[in-house]
């Protein structure tokens, strides 16, 4: 199924996000190119593998679920991996999943609405808390953050 | 799991085969490497995505099933496939896949047998129709056949 999302860096982190519980989601990957295959524990869900192509804005994306024996037995076979906690917040008519990454990319905290449509994608304001867009800055996809050692840097023009 | 196989070539395809129904098998390949990635169709049987590591004899395999709306949507993401007709035969106290590779690959008869535990692997002697044999020749792994142009050559010590 195509996904159609924008990612934003968080630059204030809203005061709700504290009455919201988080997910602990574990995520590491056995291939991250010509395609992303990842697997994926999150806390309250089922396992899961998933297959990513494409770049930027739409992504092709296919889910498979896991069983426990499957997660534990593909995860040792996992190159590199991520952690971070997830809160999901509904903003207006949108719903943004924020993630505040664990380990080597402490700091770094991603903001992701996801769409419909295209036309939906291009009318989204962001809220005055998210900061810069990071849709199709490779660098911030997954499979990039999980070879990164630290959060990447963005300079903005003067 | 792990899995125990011996792979060989065959030098004359037995008799009993043509009394053997043949699968019809395509697998396509999403990862070669680190780990292969591969998701297969076969005639008959449900569609499976499998992650295989390792080399030589004992590799680890892990299957997933797969609905054939996530095989249909994952096939398009594959870089490189192959086809084959798969036979299975049974050779004493040991079942034998022959697989009768087509396309770019036409020509290439390989038979494999899998084992319980590494003794009995040892333990196994070919019967005459088996030829040389290929477990620990990398380019007869399934993920290098995906990428070769035509069969591996085998040059026999003079």
């Amino acid at each position: 199924m195509p996904e159609i999302e924008r990612k934003f860096l968080v630059r204030d982190l809203p005061e709700e996000l504290r009455n919201h519980p988080a997910d602990h989601i574990r995520q590491g990957y056995l291939s991250l190119e010509p395609v992303e295959v990842r697997i994926r524990s999150r806390a309250g869900r089922p396992h899961e593998l998933t297959v990513k192509s494409g770049d930027g804005m739409t992504r092709s994306e296919v889910n498979v679920p896991l069983t426990c024996e499957q997660f534990d037995e593909l995860w040792p076979l996992v190159g590199r991996s991520i952690e971070k906690e997830r809160t999901v917040l509904q903003q207006g008519e949108w719903t943004v999943e924020v993630d505040l990454y664990a380990g080597k990319l402490d700091g770094l905290v991603v903001a992701e609405v996801e769409f419909g449509t295209e036309a939906e994608a291009h009318g989204f304001r962001p809220p005055a808390w998210f900061g810069v867009e990071v849709t199709s800055d490779p660098r911030f996809r997954n499979a990039a953050l999980a070879l990164a050692e630290a959060p990447p840097q963005i300079t903005l023009p003067a």
